[in-house]
């Protein structure tokens, strides 16, 4: 199937009765809830760039809750990255996801999998106590997040 | 502290510059954040409820992937709910978090226990096979929700 061409395809096949499932409600409801996972990831973030960047006091505790959190939704938001639900697919949600997901999903599901492994590890070293690893850690998770912004989020 | 008044003693301590640190866009921030958490667990309780109750076909992979979703998120919303940051406290988003939540601080935190210790329980029954077992979960986590719901959420 042309993923560049979600949208045409889903009316299409909709007019077939093929993809009845997926309505034009459940395509705003994918939106809403990435957005809400992606919320949530940010907000365990944040502190976690304000102490490696000295903006804050380094906290063990909170650094490590933090990281646990952020390692365990970082496989969250992916899903609802669903067909129809890009910038240009006239469903009835505002999204800063661009097109361009849908021209290269294997680049864009590869990316998911490298913030995985890389908040895992950060939740791991997160259970020691080397805060200049921590530190660079966070930094490579930064630039995992900043990647993907890069290529496939509305500035 | 008297914890139903937050706000006024919020913006008396802050003249004072006793609580610079939470900014009226904290609280916002805050509530935001909640709202996002708690939109991420009624996403993954949606099938697990659709399931129980027969509407859309019982998947093992589905109902195991989303108790544990579930079971991971759980305790992430509750730090939201930060003083000055329920109905008529005066920030600038719209909530239905009722005052109520701050008249017993205590009966709050003990519902969000039990939900976090009723969503493991459910994940821990979603390795086994035990279908009747996992609906039963899923009807005690509802329940706990929507305690919650009844007593602090507006209609």
């Amino acid at each position: 199937m042309d993923l560049k061409r979600p949208t045409l395809i889903a009316a299409t096949l909709s007019t077939c009765g093929l993809l009845a499932s997926t309505s034009q409600a459940d395509v705003d409801k994918a939106i809403e809830y990435r957005q809400d996972a992606l919320g949530v990831m940010a907000w365990q973030i944040g502190p976690l760039g304000d102490m490696a960047q000295g903006k804050i006091d380094y906290d063990a505790e909170e650094f490590r809750r933090r990281a646990e959190n952020l390692a365990a939704v970082a496989h969250l938001p992916w899903e609802g990255f669903i067909e129809g639900s890009l910038q240009g697919d006239g469903h009835g949600v505002d999204t800063d996801a661009l097109a361009e997901i849908a021209d290269d999903r294997e680049d864009f599901e590869s990316r998911q999998q490298t913030l995985v492994e890389e908040t895992a590890a950060l939740a791991e070293l997160a259970q020691e106590d080397d805060f200049a690893a921590m530190r660079r850690q966070v930094a490579t998770v930064g630039e995992t997040c900043k990647g993907c912004h890069d290529n496939y989020r509305a500035e």
